[in-house]
């Protein structure tokens, strides 16, 4: 049965398309030479269908932190230790992480939801703070699967319900990153078993393996693929087997997001892979969702491309936590900006391209 | 005699190196993976360079868009006619254009210069303009230089000048942007004999030319440098025979930048091959600039590789006016923040990498 009887589903239907060519003229008709402002003229294109109107905006942007523990995190595949994820979930609260610099930045609101991390945090009184724990860190899957279907369902829906409350208070655009020492090796399982690609081109340094520490963890991940027999048609399945409560919980995320027609922020490798389970699933998703940089993991330009997405960012950045998203926020708030904003050549007065007949 | 007496000279020094260790303890030291801020690492690096100092800022953001009109804009090498310059530089003031939105959006302060406009605007009383008018556009060089060696030298002097003033009023980072039509011949024949490269490799299609208008102006600049005995060693040679009034008062802007040790934001195509001159006269001055971004105008990508630059956006913009500045900055600005205010590793007290013995 597929999905699941205790999966909730989703209904994620296309953008519609009929202020296309109202949207396009409007963008050719400002005054700068057609396509002269390149990337940002198909953001401003994509936004305006998304919300299907001729004065798109930007409403309360979101960021909301998934963070999860891996048992897989033990048998050698980061280069830090798992306290090092409770200790980050701390950081975020004190306001000392990339992320929280970025998000104060760009008045960027900012979630933080203990998924399933490995560390009782007592009581938070930090309204930043969701706890909504599946369990003290998933199964190693060398010896089983990282979750059951239950936790699986529990964390789709929890993620979901995230999504809505930010969404009932006001928020139309959303980004999602994850903090989980060991969650690209996740990623790279996803991306390795969802798109038919051998191991080694899905396996990178992560938080930074040298050399030998990525050649072991490509021997680890290999075995965890011999060790399942894994459906590799159901992102649902791969996601239990192998996924972290975190990215279940964003996978979760991802499709109420685009049920509910808000812009999607797309962070870096290990988000991708999630989407790409969001995007099998539900591929009228792809609507809504702008993949914010191409992260310097090994296996992100590739994802990209086989996604058929273009990166507004390529900065080498390869820290999650949703930093991309804050970071490509401005570009984004620059699109809705010069669409609205710009004179077109009739009220600036500005004379158009010369005629063929003139050349 | 090089330079020529009435060229002003500059006197750029290299950025100081002493705190160059220091610098990269505090950056390492972040609550993230060595290097995993990817290139926001080597801009905060690069700034703090520039001020010689850890606690780096960004004061008084300017933007300056030089305007100039080109003889050779009547002779087919644009697909807009000269009198757009004119109405674009009433558009800047109207805050009409892309410049207005996107410097408004971070508030950066904007000035526009008339440089040698073919348009007289009588009295303008915007404080933001400047008029500075070498003359009514250049001579079109199919025929003589471009300019005099007096107007070039009058030129380089209004640039510098101008910097010197925003400088005075505090600004420590400064942008340079241009509007011309016709400009993009000059950077190609500035970029084609300056690094010795073909024509063909340099010119694109500009505002927008098709395939048929971009041969047509090859073929026209082509004519261009069989006509004029060029010193290609020379930039203030090429620059007065091939340039535009707006490109050398951006040339003695950047050198006046690099004097003062201000941080400089180098825009697309135009100013990069502007910039071009101004590091083979002092190569010093590429301590103080980073590239703002790399223009879908060809010729861009190769003369970013041809001066060893990584530019920082990659969003296939191609309209200059500094909008490539603008759309940076709160990039860099990202970069001086996660510098000045991220958690160290001690502070936040959070493990580092796992050791040797560990792994």
């Amino acid at each position: 049965m597929f999905p699941p009887m205790n999966i909730p589903t989703f209904n994620i239907t296309p953008a519609l398309s009929n202020l296309d060519s109202k949207l396009k003229q409007l963008i050719d008709n400002k005054t700068k030479p057609i396509g002269a402002l390149g990337y940002l003229e198909s953001i401003a294109f994509k936004i305006g269908r998304i919300q299907h109107t001729l004065t798109p905006t930007l409403l309360n942007p979101h960021i909301v932190v998934f963070a999860g523990d891996h048992g897989i995190s033990n048998s050698g595949v980061s280069a830090y230790p798992q306290e090092v994820t409770y200790q980050m979930v701390l950081n975020f609260l004190n306001n000392g992480a990339a992320i929280n610099v970025f998000t104060n930045q760009h008045n960027i609101d900012l979630t933080v939801v203990d998924a399933g991390v490995n560390h009782d945090f007592g009581t938070i009184s930090d309204t930043r703070f969701v706890s909504k724990k599946i369990g003290m860190g998933t199964r190693n899957y060398l010896e089983a699967p990282a979750m059951t279907q239950d936790e699986l369902a529990q964390a789709i829906s929890a993620g979901a319900e995230i999504c809505a409350q930010i969404h009932k208070k006001g928020s139309n655009i959303i980004g999602f990153g994850e903090m989980g020492i060991g969650n690209t090796s996740s990623a790279s399982l996803i991306m390795s078993t969802l798109l038919q690609l051998p191991l080694e081109q899905c396996v990178g340094a992560g938080t930074g393996l040298d050399t030998i520490g990525i050649q072991k963890k490509r021997t680890i991940l290999q075995t965890v693929l011999d060790v399942h027999s894994l459906n590799t048609s159901d992102p649902l399945n791969i996601m239990q087997i192998v996924g972290g409560y975190e990215l279940a919980m964003m996978l979760g995320a991802f499709l109420k997001a685009g049920e509910l027609k808000m812009l999607i922020l797309v962070d870096g490798f290990i988000a991708s892979a999630t989407f790409l389970c969001a995007k099998l699933l539900s591929p009228a998703i792809s609507d809504y969702a702008l993949f914010t940089h191409c992260s310097h993991e090994s296996g992100h330009a590739l994802l990209l491309e086989e996604c058929a997405q273009t990166p507004i960012l390529d900065l080498q950045l390869r820290l999650g936590e949703g930093t991309g998203c804050a970071l490509s926020y401005p570009i984004i708030d620059s699109a809705i900006r010069f669409f609205n904003e710009m004179a077109s050549f009739e009220s600036a007065k500005v004379d158009k391209k010369i005629d063929e007949e003139r050349t």
